[in-house]
């Protein structure tokens, strides 16, 4: 540890915020702020006016700022006028979760020793929370650098509202640079700095053919069945095995990867093995290294989520579905154009299903950052200095639409400091967060603000 | 109406039966004896020891049998040994039903004038009840005839059991002829009296790549899709908007009906737009009135009833399912081979998803019976005398698995004197049935007694 801050202050100050952090985080992580549900539409509220009382009890100035969806909390530690700053983002919504299959209740956060078990514990609360706690050190040990903190409510539905929240209040946001915590290492021994994301289209395809489900041995062969027609109308859009996609133009304009930069994926220390074993993935659609490294990051998909309708309990229910809603997102790379993705696909459904309808949900460019630069640099040594390893550059296969907003109004460079696991759960069951990522977390961030005062 | 009975008689009995038969009905009703949901098993033991007691209430001997699933009731209305005797056989289980799904709770029945609202109303409770009233009448008025009556609670999970019960108790089941009401007419003015019935093969398709669901951002491209290749293989099962099937062998054996049967069928008064209009289909695979007739009754299938795992709640979740399960069900016809279906359809799986699993659950064969036979000509003209409406002969495209059973165990004429609607909603939402098809049904029932006893 090389950090010009008195060291053995903030081990105190981490070592005594333990307990805190982890009552915080609870707080935030029992509050099921669901952004994809509208069930929970008061408890997104709720979230917002919990937030803003724990950024003011941190010494925060905070603030809730209204959106055509749902609202933005915003935050300043303000040190001088004259001292740089910094934008720290993180959001505060969560995937939606099924009780049913979790080990414990994902809203009602259960500390089992270090580990933190809830939705949203590492998506994205418990980033947030870290870079909260070392922004109050910060502050409080005067380093001179502004802080401010924006975190949002619509990640995880593709950041609608961010764009226009950002073109809105300029002021709130303004900033000489930015930093996300909300990606994911490469193992607990190998941290990732990513400088790109695959973007996200969202895509409902919806056919319906009757008024009701009826009976198959009554009207099957005679029906159309709305499953059955968008099953093989799906298989016309990927290769199953392989995940080839078969939608005319979907390629077009892609931009490979350099060898170099699969080459860094690699020595970065990615392996197909690992990467199942996080993961939890029985068997994977390569074996090489180089081909997974590159299809998880710099590879566009195609895949099927599921479909509504039709019988989904236990046994065999012999109906004809009359409607049926295929749920599909397609992950994008630099150089694929979404409106004209869609544009394709919207013929080719209508093509083989003229009355099946298409409805884009969510949108996300792919976003590619610089290899190089000053906030670059200050963050891998605030990284190898808190955590004791070089991270390194890699890409990440997610998509955060705040970043595409915030890369093109700010205009400021953007690095991204997660602290998250491949085991923590992403999107999964049993989602969880740990404290030796948020205790080197603190030490990352503190370190990362004093280098970005010295600049 | 051409009774020898005393008809006056009859139609005070039957005038006089309406309110206890709606109160007999919504007591069967609202017992959920739903076969397929392992979590319902309570209520059919409860729904045994219930039509027990009515059925004594009635003056029949009643009688539980045990099996290796469940129960079968049996019921016994004795007049002479030197007497003819026939055996009715409905079912007592019933399909699920999402109540979020129906405009009134599906297990509460309701009386909306002469109309029954509920799951099972129609299939098999109502049909089933009103022959109860027959049989009593029938006793009462001595008719020269015994009547026996067998009620199962597992047709709707394809009648398992039933062929060891009819093998185990062959004296209690010994007839002269079998009656089943359990079909449904052409439409409201059109009776049918179906001679065959297709068959059924359900299969569930399974296929897990991983412990749990992850995030497509993540591993999307590298991990597999197992909700991705199922569609994939289901693809190339399946035309999915001709139903045309693609396994290999599917077809083999299938026996075409002859022209004069195809030209019955729409003798007997059916349309492509009434079919779709009383299933309340806004389209078919086909326009032509035959053609639909000969998929619907005459034709195998091969339907995709849904797929589990994956998302399928509002919106997309993007995430990569770790398992799915495609519940698919083949109608099979005469002449194909089930077993041997199977094994096509299992290699085919083999060679496409090494790994996937494939379950056998359920298989019924196809049966058709006779076009002439004196118990044909009676149930003809019973119901054409209590209906006012000669019955056309058909098929049906529905399996009774029972039949089978009955078919190949009591080797007795059977019949089908169904009394269900189109638009009672057999297996769909809001099922229901009527006092008009309960009124006429207990005139049909009585005459076709009557008839017997004469023969």
């Amino acid at each position: 540890m090389a950090l010009t801050l008195d060291s053995k202050n903030l081990e105190t100050y981490i070592a005594d915020s333990k307990k805190a952090f982890e009552a915080n985080l609870k707080k935030l992580v029992d509050i099921p702020s669901v952004s994809m549900l509208p069930e929970n539409k008061a408890d997104i509220r709720k979230l917002a006016d919990t937030t803003k009382a724990l950024l003011t009890e941190f010494g925060a100035r905070a603030e809730i700022y209204e959106t055509k969806g749902n609202p933005v909390i915003t935050a300043e530690f303000h040190s001088d006028k004259s001292h740089p700053t910094v934008l720290i983002y993180n959001h505060m919504d969560v995937q939606p979760a099924d009780p049913e299959e979790w080990l414990s209740p994902p809203f009602d956060m259960k500390v089992d020793g270090d580990k933190y078990l809830g939705r949203g514990t590492t998506d994205d609360k418990g980033p947030a929370l870290t870079a909260l706690y070392a922004a109050r050190f910060a502050r409080e040990n005067k380093l001179p650098i502004n802080i401010k903190i924006v975190w949002e409510l619509e990640e995880e539905i593709g950041s609608t509202n961010f764009f226009q929240f950002l073109e809105e209040h300029g002021d709130v946001v303004a900033t000489d640079s930015v930093v996300v915590s909300d990606t994911v290492w490469i193992s607990r021994d190998k941290p990732a700095l990513p400088l790109g994301f695959r973007g996200l289209q969202c895509v409902l395809i919806k056919l319906r053919t009757g008024e009701i489900d009826t009976h198959s041995g009554l009207t099957g062969g005679g029906a159309r069945n709305p499953y059955t027609e968008l099953v093989d109308f799906l298989a016309r859009c990927v290769d199953g095995r392989t995940g080839l996609v078969k939608v005319p133009g979907f390629y077009d304009g892609v931009e490979e990867p350099g060898p170099e930069e699969l080459n860094g994926f690699i020595e970065a220390g990615f392996t197909a093995e690992n990467f199942a074993r996080a993961h939890k993935l029985k068997s994977l659609r390569f074996e090489d290294d180089k081909k997974v490294a590159a299809h998880i990051w710099s590879k566009p998909t195609f895949e099927i989520h599921g479909i509504s309708g039709g019988y989904t309990a236990a046994g065999v229910k012999t109906i004809i579905p009359c409607k049926a809603e295929a749920k599909v997102s397609m992950r994008l790379v630099p150089g694929q154009d979404p409106e004209k993705l869609m544009d394709n696909l919207t013929a080719y459904v209508k093509e083989h299903i003229p009355d099946a309808e298409v409805e884009a949900v969510g949108q996300l460019k792919a976003y590619l950052g610089s290899r190089e630069g000053k906030y670059l640099d200050a963050a891998c040594q605030a990284v190898e200095e808190a955590f004791g390893k070089k991270p390194a550059l890699v890409r990440e296969g997610g998509s955060i639409g705040a970043v595409i907003a915030l890369a093109e109004i700010l205009k400021r460079p953007i690095v991204f400091m997660g602290l998250s696991l491949p085991e923590h759960g992403y999107h999964s069951v049993n989602e969880n967060f740990d404290w030796g990522q948020a205790e080197g977390g603190m030490k990352a961030f503190v370190r990362y603000f004093e280098l970005l005062s010295e600049l």
